[in-house]
Formats: C-alpha cells, sequence, structure tokens
C-alpha cells in the first residue's frame, strides 16, 4: 500500500468517508457542468449548497466542485465535474431520474429558483397526505432537481 | 399545510431528512433500474449496502429501493426506481458521470464483482500518492460506479 502523503491541498478525507469506514456508503454523485458558475449560482446560490471542496485535475483538465451542507461531512456530495475543454451541451438518456435536494425554507428557495428564470417540470404540490411540499426543476445543464421541503414549522 | 397523518408504512422521515432541517442536503440521487433483482445483487450483495426503505406506488406502478448504509440515516441515499412496465433498456446520455460507493474491505468486494461478471471501465489503481484504490465498473443496467476503498488497515 502506498503511503506517501497525499498532494497538498488535497485532502480526501472529506470525500471519502476517510480511511476507517466500516459501513458501505454512498459517497457522492458526479455530474457534469458546462458553466460552472451558473451550476454554483443555482445550487449554492439559489439552494444553499456549500462549497466544501475544490479540486482541480491539471491532467485530466478538470474542475471539481463537491457540494455539500457542512464542512464535516464525509459522504453524499454532489460532485459538480467541469471539464475545461467539453464544448457541447451534455445529454441525458432516460436512466438517471433526478437528484434531490431538502431544503429548509421551501418558500424562499422557491422564489429565488422563480428569478433565476428556472423551469417547473411540477410546480410545488404536496407529494401525499402529511407530507412534505415537492417541485421538480430542471437545473442549469437539463439535470432533473427534486426539490423538497426539508423543515416545518 | 396539510397535517393529515402519512400513510401507513411510509415513513417519509427516513429519506427527506426529517421534518426538522437547517442545512440544505443532498437527499438522495435516483436512477432507473430494469431488474430490481440484479440490481439488489449489485449493490446489497456484492457492495454491501443496505435496503432501508421500500416505496411501492401503485399510482406510477412504481417500486423504489432506498440503499443506504443504517436505519438511522436521513441523506445520501441511492435509490433505484424500478418502473413496472418499462419495457426498454435505459439509455444513458453523456452528462450524468457517476455514483461513487465506498466499501471498507476493498479486496473482498473487488473477488465479488469479478465473480458477478462486472465489466471493469477501470482496472483497479491507486488514485494519487497516498490516495486510496479505486476502480470503474458497470452496473446492471450500464450506469458507471466509481468503487473506492474506504478504509485502510
Amino acid at each position: 500500500m502506498d503511503t506517501a502523503e497525499a498532494t497538498p491541498d488535497f485532502d480526501p478525507k472529506r470525500w471519502i468517508a476517510g480511511t476507517d469506514a466500516t459501513e458501505t456508503r454512498l459517497l457522492h454523485t458526479m455530474l457534469c457542468v458546462r458553466d460552472p458558475q451558473a451550476s454554483l449560482r443555482f445550487y449554492v446560490d439559489v439552494f444553499g449548497m456549500k462549497v466544501v471542496d475544490v479540486v482541480e485535475i491539471e491532467t485530466t483538465r478538470l474542475t471539481a466542485y463537491f457540494l455539500g451542507s457542512n464542512e464535516n461531512q464525509t459522504d453524499g456530495f454532489l460532485e459538480l465535474a467541469h471539464f475545461w475543454d467539453a464544448a457541447e451541451p451534455y445529454s441525458h438518456g432516460t436512466g438517471f431520474g433526478h437528484v434531490s435536494i431538502g431544503a429548509p425554507d421551501f418558500a424562499a428557495t422557491l422564489t429565488a429558483l422563480e428569478a433565476l428564470g428556472t423551469e417547473f417540470l411540477v410546480r410545488p404540490m404536496i407529494m401525499f397526505p402529511g407530507g412534505p411540499q415537492l417541485a421538480l426543476v430542471k437545473d442549469p445543464d437539463g439535470y432533473t432537481v427534486e426539490f423538497i421541503q426539508a423543515r416545518r414549522d
């Protein structure tokens, strides 16, 4: 096992669930994005996710943004990968469904989504009696995002 | 706000991060699968994920399997959605990258993947000096899964 030190500024602990995991976990979901600034406006400014790590890899000409909820998180990230030389819009097959994001202030996030001109696939509704509100929207690359109310006062 | 009780046997707490979240989080990633038994062999039997919730929805003719690491988990799920009437294989565009799964016993999981006849896109390698082992494989529906060593003894 190679025990050389990791590259400076590249702390893998944040996104590989440390090195002492005992359970199998979903570490992250990676989606390719064309315009990281547009993506960060959508996922960070509007939804309130936090950028907990940015990894720039010269050899593959890629910047990866790891979005989560806080600095202590070790799994459950959304990785947005920006390949510097990608020119064409990404295509979407029939298999990928969505990423689901829970935001505590449903009404404020909804207002921000509308202000951004976001396309709604499903307008806000209550999913089932007693359930949270949810909506389906498209992110800047056309991925479906399920937006769920994660706090009810 | 509708405050009627939730449907019995349908506890949304597990996958909507409760109702008192203060942070925005990635709740789950949903992928459509054609043969849930093949998917469960891959993600549960081989990788060691746990089925923490199964939701059957008659109206949309859908069974959703929420896979995670333990019963207390409230976010970071992999949702495998089986639409009962889907006949065609799902297609994959260029945008979706992968789901990344960390498994504690890299060698044993690797052996199980090989026994299953799994297609490897990238054979096991060390990602960077001091980093974990990783491999890229295809799941039964053709989705790319990044398999990361999440424990080093």
